[in-house]
């Protein structure tokens, strides 16, 4: 028996595989970090039959709660990912599968490579209305990539996607990807008609540098950089820096940063009810888009969330709160689950790839409501 | 040069085709009928570059005001159609087209081959939520099929969409293929939900016989398939006696039948206004229907349509009519463009089979919102 | 329970078709002619299980040798074709199939649909390199299409390939659909060293007429094409009279015909040995290439085959024969099997569309290495 | 302008990027090795136009003769590879390219990622005739992969097939991934048969860590694995310590050991004529099997190569003189062009990985002709 993690955004660390029945793993921290929970490894036993893995360290992890009615997901063919037998007693995370191929990876969600995301944006440039940008570099080297879609143009909203500012969230880049694809489709009509009167900046990915490593929440040094949006630094979150410098080239009308959470099994939204500057156009707008995503897909809700923020007291460190507050716009942070989505209960999947990017897709039908009342 | 039609949906007569600039062609008439619009043609000439062909009974055909405005589409390999220039001068419709490649077809909208159709049918039926079944035969021998999507349950609606009475109206079963891989793929949550409420039940094509002979308008007797409603008989219309008969079986809560007209250059709706079983119920049944597509897809609009039937005026022979009064049940006539939609121009495909897909899975969101209502 | 033909190279009679356990069914003869033996069919029936058909004419058909050790193929989605338990008593073919969706296709062997053929030829011509000819017409007004590929250049050899003169012989079809997607792949080493040195005509569909109307060996009005190779007319046969025209202007280096063997369960050639012109240097030829398919795959065979002609007893209306004779040259009539390859035996799918297509591209390597020896 | 190499097998050093026309890079070293001459980088510039790259340390790379003649490849989205306008001026490596996107991607070959190789080794092992074996681990951490094909069986050849050793030999594994795909084709003869016959251990990639750090010819911690056969050692080249293990276990019956060359256009084998064990039985089979490659296909050519062994003087510390010697069987590395294949050039591709899976295909054949001598 086998397990490994030296490959794109795995994570894990071999405590005992001896057994089958009795696998000890731990999950590793983000570098210069205590967070942890993303993982992601492969188990390779040409013994085929039940294996039990027990992660041994769960108890102690960002999100204790995220272990709650959760299933991991698995992959022979790394395409297909299906939910597998998961349970948490208080401390460990037990995974147990029985074995149909000699390889099978784990993952805390469907995972999404830095070379797929290589391929998303460089077909996406070869598109007529599309520009690949890139803004600079990230600690560990790697392009701060922005796709600009649509012709800028007197009038036009300026509409902003950020994702997957926490790497191990990787809903938000399938997310994106999902976005992207009807974005550029020229027979969508929504598409074009949003065309004609937005531009779009999406950076599908905020956090490369934590994503190949393998990390929940931080870049490559340990920063969590959606607590970086008041003060970035070119030293420790180049990430945000570069991305907020050009949010104050172009502006900004809307802001949506694309979001994985781990204890709620429901998509939902987190405003801007506590930044300085919200107001009533403000709120009437956010409950607009709030609205709209709710009618357009079933998927989304607005019963759960995060507690609402008093006014006054937001994290302006936090991404969408810094861009709603200093722009003045519609801004808002999307969540997804990592569980299931418990108003539509999909048990072999749960909560997917492909359903994350169907969101993203519909998103674009809920901007398309709101974009006349943006500026 | 050779000019040839004898393929599925063909439709051409020769009149002339000695001189690349002066090549004069009639459309047939449905058999047995006076009606004729729909042409589907193959040009062959070695020789590439322009040619100029004249539909010299274009003045005469059921639809004049069809041929204003109107650009002819062409295609190379069968998969791609775009629009060419295309004019009409009162009684000719004159194409002229710069051949790039020896063989080219010329159609009056992407054809729908009885192929595709039967495979369409067949890989929808392999899916488990999925049931086709074959209601009888035409005319010509053709199997009538059904699909059935959905589980019968306690209080669904049943939901039936017809298309393409009309057999030139190819736009309509490039509707249901969109709106059948939608309502299939297991991770899309607006089909997921709908199928916990209704059961739909479809056609995708009401008059093979009329689709393969390259009719406009009839089946293979020249009868209009959507003036038989009332008085459909196995002699003369089994393709509606055939649905009718099976609509009584399952009742009917909603009814959509999908077309293409002529001559408005939009996508709209067609209502049972002038029923006799018509009332306030219905109307708002209607109007949400209505605004709900309208507000989901810019490439629908209520704005421009036909003529308001007075009340209790309704043709009851018109399916749509006689199902929305029989059924006391929300029945809409969709109709989308042969010419581009002018609310979204495309200057390349105009409206297409892309676009009549992508309607067709939009209509599945529209629906997703009135289901609750139906019963 | 309900069975249909009406559609593309559909063929079947309904004797009887009440119980599921006992369907009677007969194949119709070709028009004007007394051949039959291809079938073709879709059984739809709610009520899944168990079935069995027997066509009960088989006794009688044109070749019932060929039921022998024949397993019919059948498909629920038209794309894979598998074998399903067959039986010959002498009299009856009888079919059993265990019915796991309501419809279900059957057919002698994979249908090749016009449809499909149109696509082939169209798609093809997009390339730099090829070139679709129309010769003529058919009796029925179909087209008869000519592919060129290659640039024509002083003492390049004129290869011509033609398949499915016998209509029912789908897998020539499948043959020439791998032949030209190999011959047309710029990256593949053979294709681009072979068209140095040859141009090809390759002809898909020699008998489109047949083919769209379930035939098994002949034409429209029930012409045997393969005899009509001395005197063909455009009353009579105008698919032979057009290829063999085009035949004379252009020169044949060599030809190969492809075909369907009813009995034999194997892949084998039949050549020249009995034709007047018959010398050392064709028998070489055909030697060489002989051999050649039997290294390149062990597909093929020559072991069991037809037996020889007596010197210059050859029919001559054949259409290898009449080309090989009047040409001089290397021209082989390929068959391959309507049953299993006895030598590589597969008992799901037996001889099949993908393994036909196989064969028609390494049939490209055996024809390069005998390029040089052709002129 | 942007220059960057932080993905997988990216390797430049940027030392001057202000001026479109004239930049300068270097190439880097392999870690813990003088050897150096792969390169991959992305040049992003959003003003188009005209770019002049350098790379200045070309005149001291490994293999300078490797640049004569030589055309780097670029490719905007990452799957189409062409040839970009290239000289060397006897220290500079000079590469002009017009931009037509903003983001570009320059290689030495078209690059093989991991993630790619992940993928073909766990779709592979989803059909029923393939198992997927981890070896152990390399230096790096990531997994040794064999694939076993075809089950094992008396008097079966044992087949090995390993690739990139030299990991910036990318189309080694291009190779790899063309001969996989045909051997494990149902409908293909040549793999049915050969698969009664031997049973195939492949190794897509013999020095992953070198592969993802954008090494030329080295593994993590520069040791040339090619000459580490006679004495391998988990400490310096855990690569072929593993593979050489299981060779033990298994025995060799043949093989292959594929690879590219910089200085030679064409493709070519060198065999084992100075191992001490050779024989004329070995010679024979030597002789044999290199006159099949070169009838089956065109790109394969034995004219040019690397000069003979001396009798007895052969390294024997690379791997298929190691094999050949030690398991007395035909031993042969192959080796792929960089450049274009001069027999049969390709201006806008050269020497691809297109052709490079094709010639993994055609030495299938080559295989199964010699298959029967091989014990
Ligand atoms: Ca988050
Ligand atoms: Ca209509
Ligand atoms: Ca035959
Ligand atoms: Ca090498």
């Amino acid at each position: 028996m086998q397990i490994s993690c030296a490959f794109d955004s795995g994570n894990i660390s071999v405590v005992e595989a001896e057994q089958a029945s009795d696998i000890k793993l731990e999950i590793v921290k983000d570098n210069q970090s205590d967070f942890y929970q993303w993982f992601h490894f492969k188990l390779h036993n040409p013994a085929l039959g039940e294996h039990v893995m027990r992660i041994t360290n769960a108890g102690q992890s960002a999100y204790v709660e995220g272990w709650k009615d959760y299933q991991a997901v698995a992959s022979y063919d790394r395409e297909t990912w299906f939910r597998v037998d998961t349970e948490f007693d208080g401390q460990n995370l037990i995974i147990k599968h029985h074995l149909e191929h000699a390889s099978v990876y784990f993952a805390y969600f469907a995972p999404y490579s830095y070379e797929r995301h290589q391929d998303l944006i460089h077909q996406a440039q070869e598109t007529d209305i599309c520009e690949l940008t890139v803004l600079g570099q990230t600690l560990d080297g790697r392009d701060m990539s922005l796709l600009t879609i649509g012709e800028p143009g007197e009038g036009k909203a300026n509409i902003w996607i950020t994702a997957r500012q926490h790497p191990g969230e990787t809903m938000a880049e399938w997310f994106m990807e999902g976005f992207i694809e009807r974005l550029l489709d020229l027979d969508d009509g929504v598409a074009n008609a949003l065309l004609q009167k937005a531009v779009f900046y999406l950076v599908p990915n905020m956090n490369p540098d934590g994503s190949v490593r393998g990390h929940l929440r931080t870049n490559a040094i340990g920063v969590n950089l959606n607590r970086e949006w008041q003060e970035p630094s070119m030293e420790k979150s180049p990430e945000v820096y570069l991305v907020r410098e050009k949010m104050m080239q172009t502006g900004v009308d809307m802001h949506l940063d694309i979001h994985g959470d781990e204890a709620l099994p429901v998509n939902f939204v987190a405003g801007c009810e506590g930044v300085p500057n919200y107001d009533a156009r403000h709120k009437a707008l956010e409950d607009k888009f709030k609205e709209l995503l709710c009618a357009i897909t079933p998927e989304f809700q607005d019963e759960k969330g995060y507690p609402k923020d008093e006014p006054g007291k937001a994290n302006l460190t936090v991404g969408s709160n810094w861009v709603g507050n200093h722009f003045k716009c519609l801004a808002y942070t999307v969540e997804m689950p990592f569980k299931d989505n418990e108003l539509l209960p999909d048990v072999i999947f749960g909560w997917s790839d492909a359903r994350s990017a169907i969101l993203g897709k519909d998103t674009l039908t809920a901007i398309y409501h709101v974009v006349d009342d943006l500026r």
